[in-house]
Parts: C-alpha cells; sequence; structure tokens
C-alpha cells in the first residue's frame, strides 16, 4: 500500500496514545511541531481544513483527535508519504481525504474550494541546496524565498474569507514569513516557542486571517520545558504543554 | 533660541539625574522608549551615531551618557525640536551635531557619510491620518507604510558596512518593520518588550547589520515591570530596567 517498505515503518504513539501514527524509520518523523500546530488551530464542530505538505496527516490527525466532525483534506507531493497518510487516517477511524499533488499545481477540486482553515509547516530546508547557516541567512537563495512565499500565497488564495491560515516554522524564519504575510493576510499574531524561560525563540506559530484587519500581535512565549536548563533525561515539559502533547487540550492563544 | 516659549518647557531628569533634558509640557515628551534605544545599542568609544528623527535630542544624550568619545549627529525635521536637541547638547555639556532637516533630503555632509550607528524612534501615527485601530491594521495607508520603509531604507544607506541600524517601536508595526528591513539589511534580531510576564509585546526593539549574513533571531522578552498586574501607583521596574533608566547600565542583548 505505502512505498515504503514495511519493515521500515513503525508505529508510534501521539497525544498520550490517542493516536499511532505510521512513520518512516528514516526521513522525515514528526516531531512535536505538528501536534502543536494541530493545538493551536481555532477550529470548531463542521469546518473545514486543508493542510499543505501534509507529509504522513499526522497534523491533521491531531486536529481531528481533538475536534469531531470536521472536513480534513491533505495535499502531499511525495506519493509514499501521501499513502501514509491515507493509512493513518484509516488505521485511526479518521476520515481523511489526501490528494497527491504539488501545491503549486493542486487539481481544480481544490482550486475551486476555500477552506475554513489553512494549515501548514513548511519544510524548513530546502533538500541538498545549502548548509542550515548560509540557508537562514537573509542572502538565502532566491529558489528558497520564492518557495516559502509559494506556501503563504496558496494558503491565502485557498482559505475563505475571514478564515485563518496558520503556520509552525523555525523561529529564524519569522521575518520571511512575515514578508510573505503581510501583503495578503491581516491580523497577524505570532507565538514565539522557547525551550525554556528566558531563551530565544526556536520555533514560532504564526496565524493570519483571509481579510483579517487586526493588528499585528507578538505574543508572550510558549516555554516548553521547565527549569532553566536542561536537568535530566526524558521529558521536562511544563504542565501546559504536556497537557497539549499528551492529553490533546487545546493550545489556546491570548485574548 | 528654541521656538517654544520658555514657559512651555520643563526640565526633566533622566537617568537618575545625570541628564537635564528640557521638553515642551504639550506636544511630545520623551518616555522611556529613547532610553531603552540608547541602553540597547552596541556602541563603544570612538564610534559614530546617526538619529533620524532626534526630537530633543534624549536618545543620543542618553548614549553619550554612558560611552565617552562618540561623534553624535542627529537629524530633526521641527525647528522648533532641532532647537531644544541643541539646547540639551550644550547644557548637558555634551557635543551634539543637530541637522534641521527632512530624513528624505538629508544635506551632502550627511549623505556623505556612513555611520558606525544609525538609530531611530519612528513616529508611531502619522499626525491626524487616522485612528490607532486603522493605522495599526495591514491595509494602513500607503503613505504612512511608504514612510516606514523611508526611514529604514535611509537608516541602511546611512550605515557602513558591518554597522548597526536600531530602531525602537510599536510591537504591531513589527511585521511593518521587518517587511522593510528584510531586502536591505542582515542579522535581524528583535527583543520584545512586554510590560509584565506572559503579556503580548507592546514594543519592539530591532536591530540589524549593513551586509549581515547571520540568521533572524525573536530573543526572550525584556519584561519591564514586576509582578503580574499593576498593584500600586509608582514604579514597579524590574530591577535590571530599573538600572536601565536610571542608573545609566547597558540593556545587553542576549548573545
Amino acid at each position: 500500500m505505502s512505498g515504503f517498505a514495511e519493515d521500515a515503518l513503525r508505529a508510534d504513539a501521539f497525544l498520550g496514545g490517542r493516536l499511532k501514527i505510521w512513520q518512516p524509520l528514516r526521513g522525515y518523523r514528526a516531531g512535536i511541531d505538528p501536534v502543536l500546530l494541530a493545538a493551536s488551530l481555532p477550529v470548531t464542530s463542521g469546518e473545514s481544513v486543508l493542510e499543505l505538505g501534509c507529509g504522513n496527516g499526522v497534523a491533521l490527525l491531531c486536529v481531528a483527535a481533538r475536534v469531531s466532525e470536521l472536513k480534513l483534506t491533505g495535499v502531499e507531493r511525495q506519493a509514499d508519504y501521501a499513502d501514509l497518510a491515507r493509512r493513518n487516517g484509516a488505521e485511526n477511524d479518521i476520515p481523511l481525504e489526501v490528494i497527491t499533488a504539488d501545491l503549486r499545481d493542486l487539481p481544480s477540486e481544490v482550486r475551486q474550494t476555500r477552506y475554513d482553515h489553512v494549515i501548514a509547516n513548511p519544510p524548513y530546508f530546502v533538500a541538498g541546496s545549502r548548509t542550515p547557516a548560509a540557508e537562514a541567512g537573509r542572502e538565502a537563495g532566491l529558489g528558497e524565498e520564492t518557495a516559502l512565499q509559494d506556501w503563504v500565497h496558496i494558503a491565502a488564495k485557498r482559505t475563505r474569507p475571514g478564515g485563518y491560515v496558520s503556520m509552525i516554522q523555525r523561529a529564524d524564519r519569522l521575518a520571511d514569513l512575515l514578508v510573505a504575510m503581510q501583503p495578503r493576510l491581516g491580523s497577524i499574531e505570532v507565538l514565539p516557542i522557547a525551550p525554556r524561560v528566558r531563551r530565544e525563540a526556536t520555533l514560532v506559530l504564526v496565524r493570519a486571517r483571509a481579510g483579517g484587519k487586526g493588528r499585528f500581535r507578538l505574543h508572550a512565549p510558549l516555554v516548553l520545558h521547565s527549569g532553566e536548563a536542561h536537568e535530566k533525561d526524558g521529558e521536562s515539559y511544563r504542565p501546559e504543554v504536556q497537557a497539549v502533547l499528551r492529553e490533546c487540550t487545546a493550545l489556546g492563544w491570548p485574548r
């Protein structure tokens, strides 16, 4: 069924065992990023959610584990990951439509639809392009910058007026992300995510609304771990983060 | 000497009395913003600092109170404020060149110079243009957006390679500021400033380097006040902020 050999896959528990997600042992493996993205969605029953670049589907399935009766659509360019997403939907009994397509060449069924929510966790690096340090710099190649602009541009076009675009991204891409969002979306809000208190942000959750008129907001950081430094092996997530990751609690945005 | 009547002015103490700054009783009065901007400058003796829109000169004079032997130049469009800046320099015995000019029409002596530091606290509102709520929205008029772009563009042009542009701005202008900075400057760093712990940022210090190649960084917020809420009248600044405002301590950027 999947392009991956069975012995190249493993089923991992997410959300405290609420989901069993098949992932390749090598290649892209979901960390906490898609779980945080899913938890941050201000979604209610009956709404539609499109994920651009859904990978093995973990973000969409995490949304479905928290909110019922959603219409979930994932677009994934790599056929083996798209197959994995379909399998993960089926094995978790969650209806999930997965379309194998490049986001720049969406089928007409998607191009003719506007979704309540469009979400994405755009790739942090372009495979094989350059080293992280150079890639992160402001003079990153046009190709990469254009790509992030594409993600935002297409997300904005597929969102209904008043609907939300929500993305999670490495903090050092925030300026690029805002440059892409500012002309196309409004009511932009940034939730920095820092590993520990008083540390710089490593990730950012960014959401914006199609046609939004609200002011830009920079929220207080979400701090992941307790303590000032890494003290022991194993998990040290702060209780509210633990609740998001293990008990499927919503990650509420500040009002 | 000044365009202000003497009885329209008052001398206020800054930096724990190290500076006596004449300000109009009505009109623009410096708050903590220029003091924080001055404290954040990674400046060393012998360097040159240009301030665009220096007002009554308080930011430049605060820099001079902390670091000796600087070459300070302020540009101010409003002649009465430029006169006040000259008077404040003279009365505090700090050499300060003040040029009365619009930043879009700088005299050749400034246009032919590249400075180690260019600083600005661009106006938060365009006088008489629109209400704050509408102004802050992403659809703010082209005039205002162009204006902020001008501040950044001119600052970038006047900074020597490797030199710093440093600005303080309302947090809801951060996206606009980054849109302006991203194509022109590198090594952009943002220091959010929040009134209290776990509150959203109200101000941002943003610095960037001409020709910088470093990654974008979003630092942990500087929290101004102790406690979770306003508890008593008078000052409640946290000790490290108090040190910046009253003891002329540098506001160090995280490494």
